[in-house]
């Protein structure tokens, strides 16, 4: 078995956005995925130990910014590598408050989403929360950065927290 | 609200196989998604009226084949568009037995992996089949399709049943 053939597996890059009361989060996901069309469905893998995992659990709702390609690796580095425990990740970034109450985080993104909660599916060290579209829009045709070009091209690296953290990658344990 | 939006999700293309005794099925996805690294786990939207999803059920394992760019759109469309109820979807193609009994198809494939099924989440359409790794090889360096490229570049079009249709998109009422 060689799990490096987990890596194919292919994805796109964005910041998950939620609250709690009028605390604001958000992080790097790479694991959003429409499960349905009808109605629209969406559903997202969060690691429990993760902040925003808290917040989506109290706000049964989160928001998901779709990276564009050009997403400069610092600012992907703040939403990934550290935790809004320690850091308010809102400081000096752009972002509005959308309808369910999620930061929705602007910069760099092609297109928005937000989703009231319906499911919590637990798996272990992660929650797949499943949630209901209430929200979306397409904010410009910049090309969207898929998970690939974030290691391949920006050399990117996957933090321990991640659904897709492999053990022996470079870097990955920050 | 721009439903269009969730076209901007990323993903890549597989082709899932199933097995139900000695009958073999598969079909295009492209919500294959990994949803824990500890146990590698990974989930799969199948839509509850395809062969495929029945085939899951009995079985409780899948196989998905991750495909490569090259990949003929004529390959997709014997798997994507067409039910396994009507037409054997393993002649003219190559396959192994996979160790679960699901087949895996590997003509442009570049890699492979085979889940047991933990867990069904009901999702209304689609069932979301979560699976752990009990297989996974990487076949060749060959770049993956992603859905975009898909779309794009090969122009090809999204089935009624699969969970990012969009009723307008053209061709998709197949």
């Amino acid at each position: 078995m060689n799990l490096n053939a987990l890596q194919k597996i292919g994805y796109g890059m964005y910041i998950v956005g939620a609250h709690k009361d009028s605390k604001l989060n958000g992080q790097v996901a790479n694991t959003v995925f429409q499960i349905t069309s009808e109605p629209p469905t969406v559903a997202v893998s969060i690691n429990k130990k993760n902040l925003t995992h808290e917040y989506i659990q109290a706000s049964r709702a989160f928001s998901a910014a779709v990276l564009c390609t050009a997403t400069p690796l610092q600012y992907i580095g703040a939403f990934g590598f550290k935790s809004g425990r320690e850091v308010d990740k809102t400081k000096g970034v752009t972002y509005k408050i959308g309808q369910t109450g999620s930061p929705v985080f602007l910069d760099h993104a092609t297109a928005y989403l937000e989703a009231e909660v319906i499911q919590d599916v637990d798996v272990g060290t992660h929650t797949v929360f499943i949630g209901r579209i209430v929200a979306a829009e397409i904010l410009n045709e910049d090309p969207c950065m898929t998970y690939e070009y974030y290691h391949q091209v920006k050399r990117g690296t996957t933090p321990k927290a991640a659904p897709s953290y492999i053990a022996k990658e470079k870097g990955g344990e920050k």
